[in-house]
């Protein structure tokens, strides 16, 4: 339909980059980016950490359990950022939940403008979602200060891999009129099968296992850290 | 630097819209971005719900406490969804923090990856995080089940006005190098009177406050509904 739509209808994770650096211009572009999203109440609740330091990147590639994370030659994290709001005033709000939403959004919503920006320039993405594989870690590695909150990692750089699109649930199942719909069963089933067309590079021997596989085995596992995140958040000065 | 970058760098809230529909080939467009947006796992914890009822719409309006809500041409209510997912196993995860979190991450990319695709096309969007004035009523009014629950709304419709850019903080502010750095006080003043050079359109007479004026009212307003979100959520079966 247009250049953006083109490039977000291809959206891949791309895990693979070439060995070459992105351009300071580019990475000037991307920020310019990330300061002009919509941001609540105009408050800008959220910074990005850049982390150019190899010790670092070894270290967040340890803590999110995925080696190539070390390898990524751009490294964003987007965190919730209440803090330097609250040195600008002597009002208490910064530990308020509405807030700390408020940075969360807003820092999620940066990470995806920054996405696709990076995306429209032809550079690859990798989300890290595994920041919070141990959030207390990432806190202590990058001297967060309290009312700050680790949102979400990104890798970015010049893709090495061409990724198949990966299925996607259709969506009629995932968008509804005027309330929730159940989703149809016989869709739900079709999709469960078309996943297993798809090779991801990480295994490229075999399909993956079908959507509903996939779900248990995430849905199955047991608590661990990763479900401690909001009592870091609260330890970290918020009121949640 | 591309018609992409370009679209991002010039966003801004736009509030009224002209009286014409989106057409049903933008909304496909839109739609197919929502469900080609980056998420967690692959799992697609979320939903979107398009609001077309206009009983529903003045609800939302009263609920989000801003009445030109009820006219915006299409809302769109993003929402955190392990409920779909839990219907697919006997496994308890579903309720698990972390896919509140993931889900609601799922919300906020899809949300912002839709108001990228709309400005492309050169519509306006609106965000609303009004949503969490009253979560509750939200989730009453669109029949949402457990495990599911409001992340952000939005508005999109054709532009009926052309606001300023808004003055942001600057990137050496907000974008820091291998950990946490504290702003530059000159450069937060600088900013706190650049924004007293923009003019609201909701209140195009006078300019808007100062930055930090703007916060001490944000941040020194007594807690309320909007802060029980979390509990909502935890009333939604989350065990977060």
């Amino acid at each position: 339909m247009n250049q953006t739509i083109d490039t977000q209808l291809n959206h891949r994770t791309i895990r693979a980059f070439r060995n070459e650096p992105v351009a300071s211009e580019h990475l000037d572009a991307i920020f310019d980016v990330a300061m002009r999203t919509p941001s609540s109440l105009g408050l800008q609740q959220c910074s990005v950490i850049h982390v150019t330091d190899q010790k670092l990147k070894d270290e967040l590639a340890r803590i999110g359990n995925q080696a190539y994370v070390a390898d990524v030659p751009v490294y964003l994290l987007f965190i919730v950022d209440t803090w330097r709001n609250d040195q600008l005033t002597e009002a208490n709000g910064a530990a308020y939940p509405r807030n700390f939403i408020a940075g969360f959004t807003d820092a999620c919503l940066t990470a995806q403008n920054v996405c696709v920006a990076a995306e429209s320039l032809g550079l690859g993405v990798n989300y890290y979602g595994n920041v919070h594989n141990d959030a207390q870690a990432i806190i202590d590695l990058l001297q967060l200060p309290p009312l700050t909150f680790p949102a979400v990692g990104m890798g970015i750089g010049w893709p090495d891999q061409e990724p198949q699109l990966k299925p996607r649930l259709p969506k009629n199942i995932r968008v509804m009129e005027n309330g929730y719909a159940e989703a149809d069963p016989d869709t739900l089933k079709d999709y469960d099968e078309e996943m297993q067309t798809y090779y991801d590079l990480r295994n490229p021997e075999q399909p993956v296992r079908s959507f509903r596989v996939q779900v248990n085995g995430h849905y199955s596992a047991p608590l661990d850290k990763r479900d401690t995140t909001i009592a870091v958040a609260r330890a970290q000065g918020f009121q949640i």
